[in-house]
């Protein structure tokens, strides 16, 4: 074992990573493009069919009126919150606090837009109904996240969301739908977007978490929404003369990877049931209801890493590339499936388990 | 003739259309990418050879410390003027009263920043020494777009731009250069864009103009200025996971068409004397700067689009696909020569404005 090889290195180097679908290389733009027409016009400022019928398709697949494409979602969901903050004069917007906009963004919500958010829940739970029902008066919009990535990727009991959606109607409370996994948790809840959607006044989903694409976002809502969401898209800068780059192949992972989202789902509920067998490991759900959780491991960042890097060298396995401090006796990462997690042969994923069993039962 | 088709029609059915380099389409990204190798791997969120070479690249030819890449120049010229702002405590800049940032943008610096400009010079002519010296005390920045676009592509001689430079270094007013067309410029100034750019805090360059990629822009200054830059590029929602869809084709078509701008700049001199050949027809600037000049005609906009029809069917050269009315009897279009231009065959070239002449005289 070389001791000076970092784990992000060791799991370059893996055969079998476990998470997502591939490198992010030039290899999945040229996928994308395969196929498509030099002579295919390019989007002109937001105008032509690359981009239009992409947003139809969207629209309707949302259960939406209209949709807008976004260049990132850090742009479409400060604008979604603008929108409901000026429409009804109040400043105030909510969401969680490990919400992206608090923690991703630079504070571009106060900086540039100057709302003030109202944080619902602690670090380590969903938003309930029962916080909902004690917001404030003055605040314009509620953002939820399903599934709320930074805690593993839970999801509150679908009825939950409903009667949260009723009671913000009740109260006037637009409620925006951070929707940046929205299609992989589709299968757990066994409903369909538009039926997801129906509950928010406004939606944002993202082309580049479990559809693979290389950036993109989509913003939808009803018309005066998304037409108010135009002229800001302009004013941030994002109404590119062509976003097609990412139009595309989000267009084309979409109908690729859709499909198999309940496939991610199944998957990841396996991996974490092999996980939860390990002493000092846990995950968080500990039945995932997506394609992603977090493994929680009772070990400094640094012993996990060194633990990692063995797994990875001696079966072939990359189970991580990045392990986050929590304490100096305990650490985590993420894991989101995609296409890789199938290319994986059974026999070495059960090596790198039972490796990592005694690894930890030792440890 | 068929008299429902639009100018825009005949343009893009013309054999022989005059400006441009060719059709904004997909084939642009196909042609940047080949050769191409799939395995080079993404940017990410700013970091990555692909972005950061590009950017060093980029700040060494504009002969400044440090550059970073944006999706828009919109968004990389507000933050400029942010920066400036926030750096002196004050609120205003100073700009032209059709500065893109002034007309294009939704009013994205008052909504966004609460900036408040201060318009110099009038509509039709270029911001002055004298201007610059009447500007208030409070003024954080003033920006300079050279050429000026919205009036023909004009430019000041460069001992103005070097006296506007010192008076503002004494006052402490920031300097920023709109440089959208730089490199279009270059030749006539006969400096390198360093020499330009010495003048200048803050400059933004432009990837599709004259360099015809697909979208993008540098920001480039010192450090620290662009630092704080890449803050702001977060909170804009323009730190796009990936950006290498418009890196790889601005660092490939900046290569291929750099070295030609002398080439558009000759062409355009030669195709504005041809217009300036035509009774009631002139060019703004009379004599270009650049690859970019306005032809104004005294017909009303109808008349001129009828007139260009002509011209388009009988000729096959399509010497303008848009016209802007300014008064009933008064009309102008923009000029902006590319590739396109060489590939026309001279004796088509005069037949178009043999036809053009005939058809003036007559009107």
């Amino acid at each position: 074992m070389n001791d000076t090889k970092t784990l992000q290195q060791a799991f370059n180097e893996s055969l079998y990573p476990v998470g997502g679908h591939g490198k992010r290389n030039v290899g999945v733009l040229l996928e994308a493009f395969q196929g498509i027409d030099g002579g295919t016009d390019s989007d002109t400022y937001g105008s032509g069919a690359v981009i239009e019928q992409f947003q139809t398709e969207m629209a309707e697949y949302l259960g939406k009126t209209s949709s807008v494409f976004f260049p990132s979602g850090t742009m479409a969901q400060q604008i979604a919150l603008r929108i409901w903050s000026d429409r009804s004069g109040k400043t105030k917007v909510a969401y969680h606090p490990l919400c992206h906009l608090e923690i991703h963004e630079q504070n571009g919500l106060r900086e540039l837009h100057r709302l003030e958010p109202v944080l619902l829940a602690d670090k380590t739970s969903l938003i309930t109904l029962k916080d909902v029902e004690g917001l404030p008066d003055d605040v314009a919009c509620l953002l939820l996240e399903l599934p709320q990535r930074e805690i593993g990727g839970q999801l509150p009991a679908f009825e939950e969301v409903e009667a949260i959606s009723a009671h913000c109607r009740k109260r006037g409370i637009k409620l925006h739908l951070d929707g940046a996994r929205l299609f992989e948790v589709l299968p757990y809840y066994r409903k369909s977007a538009a039926e997801v959607c129906a509950l928010f006044d406004s939606v944002y989903i993202s082309f580049y978490k479990g559809i693979g694409g290389i950036a993109g976002a989509i913003l939808a809502g009803d018309t005066d929404f998304t037409e108010a969401s135009k002229v800001w898209k302009r004013r941030h800068g994002g109404d590119l003369i062509s976003l097609y780059p990412y139009i595309v192949p989000a267009s084309r992972y979409f109908k690729e990877r859709l499909p198999k989202m309940e496939q991610y789902y199944r998957d990841a509920v396996e991996l974490a049931a092999l996980y939860n067998g390990c002493q000092a490991v846990t995950t968080r759900p500990a039945v995932p209801v997506s394609n992603m959780f977090h493994v929680h491991v009772d070990l400094s960042k640094e012993a996990a890493e060194r633990l990692m890097i063995s797994v990875c060298e001696q079966t072939g396995v990359g189970l991580t590339h990045n392990i986050n401090a929590v304490s100096d006796q305990s650490c985590y990462y993420e894991i989101s499936l995609g296409d890789r997690y199938r290319a994986i042969p059974k026999d070495k994923l059960h090596d790198a388990f039972r490796l990592l069993r005694e690894l930890m039962s030792g440890s």
